[in-house]
């Protein structure tokens, strides 16, 4: 078993292969990889899809001289288990283990780190330009799939690379099987086209017919076929962009890609290959269900996934289902994604309103700015988007929304520390970046109700407002069916400490959604005052006050990053006040936190209440009433 | 004089003209908008190309019924004219008068604020949705540039509009003539043979034709004709998306543009409409220099601009000398703009450096994340951009930058309020959404010399470093030619207050960049202790920690948010420490500041010496030492 792929430790041995032995080691590697997926957990379907291209890419290539940079970067494990980390797959995406995307840190062949869709191909540009600057003879290789293809930012690059005649820039379309999701956008429909077209199923058996012969006797035979095929296909928009385009060819036909890119290298100028893949190839189930099969824990391979025991409801759960409740109460409610229905919670929302549901492509920055249009005319349009992809969106946020001071609802997933995916995909920084805006209102809700309620409170607002959650579930609180407006920019104070006035410390938590649970159980613990604070902006300057004349010092616990965060709200608004108490700031520090399992990672940086309750103890130990008064704590 | 034009004071007084009235018509107002800017400044040559279409466009359509959005805004002032605010263009761009941009405030005709580029598609995507939904028989129509095109934005929002096939929905690309400024990317080149090609001419001539002998009479076999154009020119790029595409039409020909538009208006479905204008059309001196006249200051019509007498040196200029120096001293320094060659100060730099030399269109995105691969093969790319545009990078920034930590240096220019051209163009927010970043440097420069080697500091750095300056000239300070590197993280006391320890209140003012000589000068006026604190990230915490010990209170002062802005970064650092001394956050407020004289706008925001000094003295007044130790001011 493995018996090839054993003897992969770098692509240099696998270029030492003879060419006919490939499709033995791509079912041998496809074998593992379902194998140490369903172990581990983790991307399947589109991993199963890229095994042809990736050992096809590494024969022809000489990495890592020359340059990879895989877009999204989740369908990268067969080219980590060919190079070199191939045992190391056993720990993926676990803490200290290797990550589920391509990290710069991690290997010499992992040449750009991505995760966020739609970068390759700038940062390949970048690198082709630099090789031609430096007098280096390399390639640098995009690898892009067509959702990733219909953001903005793959065309800013395809715009810019089109006009630089001379640089070494591959760009590889990884065209899934279009049967499989229905196309969004306009761009996916003409990639059907090009694909559906009699060309293609000509150029297909041209290649066929070739190579079944004698591929070494007739190879220059087929590379003036492939030139010509270049040649009298009607021009595509990649040409219309300057790039030379060839395809579409079977992504899983070793004897179509390899000497395609084979073909490809000898050529001048930005090159644009279309393959066509099937996402979960050679997994019969994955094939049948890739979205079931596109991110799956841990399951047995010859079962296939079981439907999960029904858990806790998650937050995203809560907000679909506020959604669709909102929608029925209001026809001004619409819905609209960048491209995460199933993520974000919208299945039932497209099915029950589909004429108000949006999924407007991976395209973050039109998703905001559109959202504007329609809350220009008087609708209420709900953008749901993960914390971290709405940095893509930001100046449109500003620019096109807190600007206008228009209502439109952010219900931002995914805040804080997501886990297994890693820095990359932590919603880290929404507080800082929001919250200097003009007119927003931010929010973070403690359980799963407050989640609901705190959506309907932003949409009766009339102005931009966001709902930060984290992702998962929350403690199992049930959600109320009837909808009520929170009183804006109150927080609650949920414990008292028993400690008398006087004697000290009396500390008060101010803390921010996720993290108030927690902070209550440390609240126990050290016997302190806890708020659960809700609105990050406004934030509740007159409890704020009140807390500072009872209390000795403040504790302020968010899931967001420290510099900037919530904590500084509070602590801006008590300094303009003239009140400045003791204040320790806890969240997420300023490094970025690798994947792992969210409970490990937030103990890590003390957000658990045993690390809360430490934190605070050493930062405002107990001691006597005297000693207290006489120290800096007692104002 | 304006016979015709004093009678508009409503697009629908100009809708009961007579269609042969209507060239006079744009001849007067061509000539009121020449008048009336050069007395006020603003936006010239834009404005010039604009004026036919944006007479057709309130003719054919039912203005403000029918939506119209500017993208980018700037050539609104015809739509101002006609809108009424004809008499108010003496106030334009000033303290209290009309914006230079279409704003939702100003007039019911503004129907979206615009004035970052690329952002008219989706928003007004999202009003012709709106209007489907709402059951309202109105048009959206999206007026973009040939160069607001190239961004990725217009690209999405083309992307999802091509396929919602009901969507009562018309771009008009404004395409600036080929001939005026250099093309840049593969877009623009395609616009050019578009234009180039035979087909133009000939439609252009069949269009002629028809309408020179009997327009009512020949409506049917001209709208026959308009059709059979749409079929027999070669698909473009626009059909593949989906839209249908009529052009390239004369956009100073009303007999071309209005019945065009008239037909448009009756098809159904996303319409795309390919107009050719020229910049500067019908002033000959703007005609000829379009880019002097983009946007000029106060001058006298028929003489033109002279040249300005040789003034202080703008921190631009200190940007695009220091880049050339280090250039030269450097081969691995490459520049990158997105399409700000002049407004970065960048000229020079393309000339002596044209392989180092990138514009890579308006595309915020791409030039982030290309300098990123740039940087990941060992050079040291700079990127310059305005602040309030660095807001379409910001994903790129976090996720391809910062996390990798790759050595890219941002000049971040207009940082801070910028005068005429208001709040969408302010860069109030940068310093909070970079200092939450792991692995980012930020500095601020109080004077023209420190900008220039603090930009030597941060490409030294080898890690992702911004410096952060503002619009306009500096003090007059002059830049010493050795290039030296400032201690990372290290601040400046610049004045030491004269009140002996134990009276009080000694108060140290920490200011940051431009915010150092008005802080300085405040400094005297009460007698503080003034800090060039010079790094915004990493803060000087040990500077910090030794004026807590000897003063009674801070005064942060910056031209930015407070909001988690750079004074936010001082309290942190010294909660952190355990320090909570009183502080007083000085900066831009809460709200959005509009347009007029930046000097003035600071001032309303206490931001001058005297501003900061009345602000220091209410906060902490003089008083006696017994009185200063009773109170809460000494710890």
């Amino acid at each position: 078993m493995y018996d090839l792929l054993k003897t992969i430790d770098d692509p240099a041995a696998l270029r030492r292969l003879e060419r006919a032995s490939l499709p033995a080691l791509a079912d041998e590697l496809r074998a593992y990889l379902l194998e140490s997926v369903s172990q581990t957990g983790g991307h399947l379907s589109s991993n199963l899809g890229t095994v042809e291209l990736t050992i096809a890419l590494h024969y022809v290539f000489d990495t890592p001289m020359d340059r990879i940079v895989w877009d999204v970067g989740h369908q990268t494990y067969p080219h980590k288990i060919l190079t070199g980390r191939r045992d190391a797959m056993s720990t993926l995406r676990q803490l200290g283990g290797i990550s589920g995307f391509p990290r710069r840190s991690e290997s010499e062949y992992d040449t750009f780190g991505t995760a966020h869709s739609s970068t390759s191909i700038s940062a390949a540009l970048g690198m082709a330009v630099a090789s031609r600057l430096k007098g280096e003879d390399r390639h640098a290789i995009a690898v892009i799939g067509d959702g990733a293809m219909t953001a903005g930012m793959a065309f800013e690059a395809l715009n810019n690379a089109g006009v630089l005649d001379d640089v070494p820039l591959i760009v590889v379309l990884n065209d899934n099987d279009m049967s499989i999701s229905p196309p969004v956008g306009a761009l996916n429909r003409y990639l059907a086209r090009l694909m559906s077209g009699r060309f293609y199923a000509t150029a297909k058996k041209n290649v066929e017919r070739v190579l079944r012969v004698a591929p070494p006797v007739l190879e220059l035979a087929r590379k003036l076929e492939e030139h010509a095929k270049g040649m009298v296909v009607p021009a595509t928009l990649f040409e219309e962009f300057g790039f030379n385009y060839i395809g579409p060819i079977d992504g899983h036909d070793l004897d179509s890609l390899i000497p395609t890119l084979q073909n490809l290298k000898q050529l001048k100028g930005p090159q644009f290959l279309h393959v066509v893949t099937r996402k979960g190839q050679g997994y019969k189930l994955a094939e049948a269900d890739p979205v079931l099969y596109h991110g799956p824990g841990k399951f047995d391979p010859s079962e296939g996934i079981k439907p999960a025991a029904a858990s806790k409801k998650t937050y995203t759960q809560v907000f679909g289902e506020w959604l669709c409740d909102m929608a029925e109460l209001d026809p001004k409610i619409v819905g609209i994604t960048p491209a995460m229905r199933e993520g974000s919670g919208l299945v039932e929302f497209e099915q029950r309103f589909p004429a108000r549901y949006f999924d407007v492509g991976i395209a973050e920055q039109h998703a905001v700015t559109f959202a504007g249009g329609l809350a220009a005319e008087g609708l209420k349009p709900v953008v749901a988007i993960y914390s971290t992809f709405l940095q893509r969106g930001y100046d449109q946020l500003v620019h096109d929304v807190a600007l206008q001071n228009l209502p439109v609802t952010f219900a931002i997933d995914r805040a804080g520390l997501v886990g297994a995916d890693g820095a990359t995909h932590a919603g880290a920084y929404d507080i800082p970046f929001m919250r200097c805006l003009p007119n927003m209102t931010i929010m973070a809700p403690a359980d799963e109700n407050e989640c609901r309620q705190m959506l309907y409170t932003a949409v009766q607002l009339g102005t931009p407002a966001s709902v930060r959650y984290p992702r998962g579930a929350g403690a199992g609180v049930a959600t109320v069916k009837k909808l009520e407006a929170l009183p804006v920019g109150k927080g609650q104070v949920v414990r008292e400490t028993a400690r008398a006035i006087g004697t000290a410390p009396r500390v008060a938590i101010l803390a921010f959604g996720s993290m108030v649970a927690p902070s209550l159980a440390a609240g126990e613990i050290v016997d302190a005052t806890v708020v659960n604070m809700r609105f990050v902006k406004p934030v509740d300057e007159a409890l704020l006050l009140s807390l500072a004349a009872t209390h000795d010092a403040f504790v302020t616990v968010e899931e967001g990053a420290i510099m900037g965060g919530a904590g500084s709200a509070c602590v801006e608004a008590l300094l303009q006040r003239g009140v400045n108490p003791p204040v320790l700031q806890l969240g997420l520090p300023d490094r970025f936190i690798d994947h792992g399992d969210p409970a490990k990672l937030l103990a890590s940086c003390g957000l658990d209440a045993a690390g809360i309750a430490a934190s605070i103890r050493t930062r405002f130990p107990e001691q006597s009433a005297e000693a207290a008064k006489a120290s800096k704590l007692v104002a």
